[in-house]
């Protein structure tokens, strides 16, 4: 284990510490969140927590939480969770954050927007002082609507291009069905204006561009753990 | 044919006579777009037009396209169309629309945004001073969303309700496999916050207001049709 996996895993475990008894827990994606869905399964067998409820943020975490042992539901039965706890790609110091690297943005942000608090994870290589400084922008968009949006995204000055993987031909398709398109703006001066001026563009279902939303950050670094706290959550 | 059909007929052949040789032409869903589709098919047959190339905004309007021997292209292909036709649900003296009663308000909000010219046509029933009164409104929202989305929307004021069609059983599955709310707000004072917060919810696709995008509107009625006209396109 490197030193980055023990970074995770020291934020991870942080953020586990929030979790109490009888909670409805958003369950994010990705590499740093595994540690977090495994400490939550551990808890669970050795009693030190019960009465969790898990809602997954992707087919990945799903099945992760279900091979740990963590009992899912979904928002259907639990439209507003207690907390929540996520990776991103990028953090800055006003706790914003971009997500999507991993092509789950749409639901993560359904469940961080549902959650009463919402806690980011994550090594300190994820920490900017400036969101979108060497970070793609990963935007979910309608396929249908694919080629005109790739054309005004181009406009506001990003490259852009749609995201392909593997595993199949052409663009990945996202948990939804749609596409996903990675827009690198550079430094983004002003997050806020941003978001609105993509959402504002029909085909454009959803950004990874986490605003307001995160109540704590932990940070893994080499052989500590530090937090970013927001005094209090922002309504949205 | 009643009077309805007539007026729709005649607001469709007001709206036919925009489309020129060689046009990529937005073909939108609903019963009196079914008119506009079906001249433009006979102006073919008659060589009255030629060089047509139709984007169908549904399932629906591609069978109906196809049906009448109008070639069909993509956004892929023609990004930008010359002009885009369709109906609406209701409509304001400002040419703003409520769309959506046939829940393909997604794929004609994309066409019409990428459209040089947009025209809306309808009967005279579909003309009101107030957008939302009498009217609900539909919003296109991601399925693993529904309930928060639901509450937020309700929140805001509305009596909202998951759309139930049938021939199947539960909520309506649109063409890009997402559930309609249609939400009655009554009266809609200010279209474009309404339209702003709505997007600002996490799980929102898109919604039924069609603000700042229309430029002519064909209203067929009993004996005629008139227009209403914008002096200029709004850049969106």
């Amino acid at each position: 284990m490197s030193w980055i996996e023990g970074a995770k895993r020291r934020a991870a475990r942080a953020a586990a510490a929030h979790v109490q008894k009888g909670s409805v827990v958003g369950l994010g994606s990705g590499s740093t969140t595994l540690h977090f869905i495994q400490i939550i399964g551990s808890h669970l067998k050795s009693g030190k927590l019960s009465d969790i409820l898990g809602i997954p943020t992707s087919h990945q975490a799903a099945a992760e939480a279900i091979k740990v042992g963590i009992p899912l539901t979904s928002l259907d039965e639990h439209p507003k969770l207690d907390i929540t706890i996520d990776g991103a790609d990028q953090i800055d110091r006003n706790l914003d954050a971009i997500k999507g690297g991993g092509g789950a943005l749409l639901r993560e942000k359904v469940l961080a927007s549902a959650s009463k608090k919402f806690i980011l994870i994550a090594d300190s290589r994820k920490l900017t002082t400036r969101l979108g400084e060497s970070c793609p922008l990963p935007i979910e968009v309608l396929p249908f609507a694919i080629k005109p949006v790739l054309d005004r995204i181009r406009n506001l000055g990003a490259k852009a291009k749609i995201r392909v993987g593997s595993g199949k031909l052409g663009p990945v398709v996202t948990d939804n069905g749609n596409f996903i398109i990675d827009a690198e703006f550079g430094a983004i001066d002003d997050p806020w204006s941003l978001q609105r001026k993509l959402k504002a563009l029909t085909g454009v279902l959803e950004t990874g561009l986490f605003l307001g939303l995160t109540d704590i950050v932990y940070i893994g670094t080499q052989d500590s753990v530090k937090d970013l706290r927001r005094p209090r959550k922002e309504d949205h």
